[in-house]
């Protein structure tokens, strides 16, 4: 699968890039920008891994993550200043990301014969949890917690690739067809700025 | 030991409700809701199993507690203008499920040959692991740091039960005494607001 | 190599103190100063062992990491107003232990065949993790990200261990070689104030 590997890459790229530029904002060192990418780009992949016990986890049983990641930072340090334009394509890039990074966390689950709701949940473990990571060290309240309809995305063609799996469709089309449910979800609600109902202050304070 | 996997399942319950109240009070999206609420719920026996090379680690092995986890969740959403008055119950049942917590991990190093202290450390992250997540994810101080006998209870529950054990005391026994020390200890330290001795700052403002 | 032994017992010493202080001076309990005691202490050595599989990880298959931290929570205890005299010789057993968890976390990176630059990312990670932890736990934005030379020296230290290795020179010398640059570099840097240097706000606010 040399095209699912490639978008993977780009994926690790485009996570490299958000962490190292929260990292670059929050006045890191340039050590520092290197971790928070880092641990972006490969900690949900990583988290996943050692829960399923497989060994090697992502990044040691293949070098290249590290090599793209690294150059993440140099590319970010180099056009800092001409990625805010970039703002869409990189959404695209990490949308793509997201909902390769969910597909194969999914698979991967599956392949080691775990129960397919645990497989779901390992396929947006891969998806989310760098970004969690990152916020945690970077001390701030994971955004996913609070307003991104990001997991969401992800949970949806996570539950479209299992339905098509037991309808035994073809497994590229499976794919294909879950990772657009997971680009179309994520993009619609940024761009109508959904959000998912949360339980309000006025409704909670009742019960508080 | 059925007994003990439905006091498991019920302990996982309060552990998720609790989670669950914090992320609502921090108005988490329904995503982020059920995040803590797991992480509350299995965080502990996750970081036990994964440190102790025990898999398919606990949530992964038994989807049991996927399912009591969504079960709180909405049983925390439909019922949390009550929960407040049934605060007692609620200690009731978190109380409960720490003593087991505590003695299943402090049992689970032992079959997995581990040093006695060891294996009594495994007991204490089971308990206390999935709190201290929680906390960090919603970015406060883990609560167990700063004023909880908590820990201390589940310490001197995990020596009792070493100490049966030594005794060769029958196993039923030596389980139900040592969740009864954990329970009257927690009980009576919140009842009479005991805390542990802590440096304090006029204390230790000499030595910085 | 029991030299070696003993100064990462030491190492793990020095790293236990640096979080009781912590802990103490945040006013944790005595339960909380352990935590955090021990999570600086063996927390980069848990992580790096968890991460590439090695089983049983650090202080479960040595009980002596149990003694040491403790016993370094209880010197902590008794000498914290005598220890902030005693800052230079803790810095010096600081830096000790950061050399010896950098090069004995890159060996046995090597010893499980990894590829040499995942094995020097395992040095640095037994090296500086704790103190992440520590920070993450304590709610600091990590120390090492903002304005530590510390993880420059750790991975300068690692990568004339890793040159010296190709040469094929005799291994003691190896390693003490390496662990004087980590030392000199380290020292060198905190008597001159030096910092890596980071992305200005000036240079970076263009960018967003």
């Amino acid at each position: 699968m040399d095209i699912i590997y490639s978008i993977d890459i780009i994926g690790t790229f485009a996570f490299a890039i958000s962490g190292a530029l929260v990292a670059m904002k929050k006045e890191f060192d340039v050590f520092g920008v290197i971790i928070i990418a880092f641990v972006t780009a490969v900690g949900g992949g990583m988290m996943r891994d050692v829960l399923i016990n497989a060994h090697p986890i992502n990044w040691i049983g293949d070098i290249n993550y590290i090599w793209t990641i690294l150059t993440a930072v140099v590319f970010t340090f180099l056009f800092r200043s001409k990625i805010a334009p970039l703002r869409r394509t990189m959404f695209l890039f990490d949308t793509i990301g997201i909902s390769v990074f969910t597909l194969l966390g999914l698979q991967k689950g599956l392949n080691y014969d775990l129960h397919p709701f645990v497989a779901l949940v390992m396929g947006m473990v891969s998806a989310v949890f760098g970004g969690v990571i990152r916020d945690v060290l970077t001390r701030k309240v994971p955004l996913i917690f609070k307003k991104e309809i990001y997991a969401s995305a992800c949970l949806s063609g996570g539950v479209v690739y299992l339905l098509l799996g037991y309808a035994e469709v073809h497994e590229d089309l499976q794919f294909i067809t879950s990772a657009l449910v997971i680009i179309l979800i994520r993009t619609v609600a940024v761009v109508k700025e959904y959000e998912l109902p949360k339980i309000t202050k006025d409704l909670f304070t009742k019960a508080s």
